[in-house]
């Protein structure tokens, strides 16, 4: 079930089949997974989120594309979007995290969600010390 | 302002004074920040809160420990912890995050919340390729 | 799976039918969805919340209609609320949200979503311009 | 106190210029708010940004500027972003909200956020009536 | 700041005179705190969030005063509201919460939160076990 | 469908055995649930994680048993963490929660995130009597 009709034949429309190739060809895979099927109930939607995940994960950047794979999974588990958990581990694996590194992340995203817990419900003031200004 | 009052002298407590000391020891810094000073309020709670962090954060793991400060802050950032946010950038700086780094960190954790959005939004299943019993 | 138990014949309680006789001839169908199903586990609750949702949803205010279930939306799909998201989004449907609506309610709340994320990491400090009682 | 520090003239960088000269053109203001300060310490990011907000908020759609304003305030508000309740009020205003809508858009956010809780807790089972592919 | 102006001389208003006489009438005091304040801007927003209030917290019920407002102090901690973790914090202390339950609440709130972190990333089945209907 | 494949003869590994013989004596029950069950792919986090939940949920404390399987759905629901929803909400009523409990349980908690929503949008400020070095 979800809230938008799954478009039959999506590839009829130019610009979802090119978003589609373009997915094909970076993933170099012939797997189109539900988040694009669905999102081509709109072409220009599917466009542009299509050019966001590839500029920022698939392209090589500051950080590395197995680390930017975990970051995703922290906060798609702290939003509690299933979906996003599911691609992005999956995602995570495929790049080559191991087990331990994948029950590392648990530790440290389980960890921040609970301490992030306690500095809320005491209100514990921000330290001055931690002024981005300060420390320039 | 916090929800409890923060302890005057709390090191006149011996189970503070040892946690503090090991802070101090751990972190090689005289520097105790509000988080350990406002958690003085239970010796208890303080000693299991420092236990847990020293050993997920500041004990060699399978992921790299700027790494980990990343996943920190994206957590943190998604469940709106403003104290934590602050902590945990200082955290990454010391430990090495550049500019170029913290402004990629920012792409991944921005677009995760923004496709989490879309997925829930759109409640597309999950698919069957991404179970992990059947990648195994 | 649910968390109480569905009512087996809920309108044998008065109160139950009460609340069910006017949530059909308000929406002028027969259908009663889930939401009332469950909450008829406790009279009381599905009386006050159905009142509630009847007096803000579904009474003429200096809102739309439609407006009024696209912000019910925005929060629930925020809030991850699975079923929300289904029900809303059928509801704003019903009262003719195009697909072009649709797909703009999506890129708002994705982007609002995205530059929340990046307002709350930065910790942008609050302008003083925004503060309303400067406006008045 | 921010996470990173506000940059020094800014404008001195042609790209972050070109951002800002557009924000004032755009809303016809010489106000440039703390969030495209912020920013400016990633061009690119900032760039980035920009032009999707310009896109999404700034550019004629299939939804009334201020109802896209009021969505917004929305997604904020349930996030948690102090910055954002702040700027995108202040935003909605400008647009006209009046205060009767002011005081109805609380009342439909407030009771979602309420009745996303109860689904929740029930884990009301979802509807297939709502399922998208049979209202097709 | 805030995103509505404090109103000058609310009582002015017979409504809010009445919401505030009905409020220090409650709670045998005087003081009139910020969220009825603000609130005041629309009279009818006013009284109908007090009446729940006053029926829901006010008012003897299946559970103790002091544990509905830790668990109000649960919800508001988990949802970031730090207008809530204070103001319910103190109602929690004014209704005779000790250290030594206020150091629990923290233990339960944190280990929640970090415990839904690992079922959410996890994706853990719901056991058949759980389901209402199979335990009634 | 999870995202770490289930052990096949968990216990197997003496150390998850280990674990899983303090559950079933701690609960006086054959019945080991999917949260344990998965937690499993690591036994190192298994352990630890078991170690909290029974220091803090199953051995006396300041706080009643019951009281605590509340306040742990209050903060389950409000993070839309369904298996925490319905795990916890099986104990509680394991322990006695009455349909009268469990009504007034959903009251205050869709209640508080009704109320954290209307303070966070209005950005209602702090009272100064909320601090609580003010109350010392």
């Amino acid at each position: 079930m979800s809230t938008v009709t799954k478009t039959q034949n999506p590839e009829a429309d130019p610009r979802v089949k090119a978003v589609f190739d373009d997915i094909r060809a970076t993933r170099k895979s012939d797997f189109i997974n539900n988040m694009w099927l669905y999102l081509a109930f709109d072409p220009d939607l599917l466009e542009k989120t299509w050019a966001e995940v590839k500029a920022v994960m698939a392209t090589p950047s500051a950080l590395d594309p197995l680390v930017k794979e975990m970051l995703y999974i922290a906060v798609s588990v702290t939003n509690g979007c299933s979906y996003c958990a599911h691609s992005h581990t999956a995602a995570a694996k495929a790049k080559g995290m191991t087990n331990e590194q994948h029950a590392d992340l648990m530790r440290v995203i389980a960890l921040a969600a609970k301490t992030n817990q306690l500095a809320v419900a005491l209100q514990v003031p921000v330290d001055t010390a931690f002024d981005a200004d300060r420390q320039a």
